[in-house]
């Protein structure tokens, strides 16, 4: 690489994907962590419960990722029939998962900085939309762990992934 | 560049520094959005206060920071002389902010994937770490969001940097 290349690359995309899937992992930990009844109904201050925040992580992250990757834009869409079954939200997150790495690999080289209109509503580029896939997971995730914490829970270990 | 090089890049320094920067700017009305004595004492579910969590981000980003740029290990330092005043943790979060920005631009280019073993504790990649200190913001921002809301006090727009 030359000096030039270098100064552009603060991380690769398998090494952002790596740091994705690790943060998911977690996510995926977090919402085991909770009681059934409470992931659908416990909230804070009035906010959401945490099933109500994972359902807009799985409208956002794999249909933005299908659009980046394809250009069909789809429809931004927060509900999923769940039936109140935490076992249906994790297989929602695990096919979310797989899609993502599917579409991330064939996002092309170039196609990392190109601004693009997600869900044809918010126009930034593309790395900028995913760090705020991410950045909203973490957010959320944070949240659940205070929901976990003053319902007596101890959240799975934040370093680990 | 040559296809080989875009595709080692998903973003540059300066796009990650903004969108850190943009973050800090977040969790600093997130700071000023509590009223003073809940900063430093209000708690849910046993959880240390937001000013406990503010000094643990002021000691990991800017010191880290000045060791990935200086190669000087320093010690690892979560309290901070803060006399129960939110405007002096203000001012420690702009200082430790100047901080970020100046070592950031004394990374060499080659720098950012390089092992670093920070406090003389963890070692990982310097992009790694410091993705882990944007996470770690994003993480208690998210849980002083939850503080917020139980008191009544509605906190910034999270998509506002």
């Amino acid at each position: 690489m030359t000096a030039e290349n270098q100064t552009k690359t603060f991380i690769s995309p398998e090494d952002l994907l790596n740091n994705y899937l690790g943060h998911r992992g977690l996510t995926r930990r977090t919402i085991e962590a909770f009681p059934e009844e409470q992931f659908f109904s416990y909230s804070i201050g009035g906010m959401r419960p945490f099933a109500e925040m994972v359902m807009e992580l799985l409208g956002i992250a794999a249909p933005g990722l299908k659009q980046i990757a394809t250009g069909e834009t789809p429809e931004f869409k927060e509900h999923f029939d769940h039936q109140n079954s935490k076992e249906l939200i994790l297989k929602l997150w695990d096919e979310s998962t797989e899609e993502i790495k599917k579409y991330w690999s064939q996002i092309p080289a170039n196609g990392w900085d190109q601004p693009i209109s997600l869900f044809g509503q918010w126009e930034f580029p593309v790395y900028s939309q995913i760090c705020y896939f991410l950045d909203n997971e973490i957010h959320h995730r944070g949240q659940a762990y205070v929901y976990l914490r003053s319902l007596g829970i101890e959240p799975p270990a934040f370093y680990e992934r």
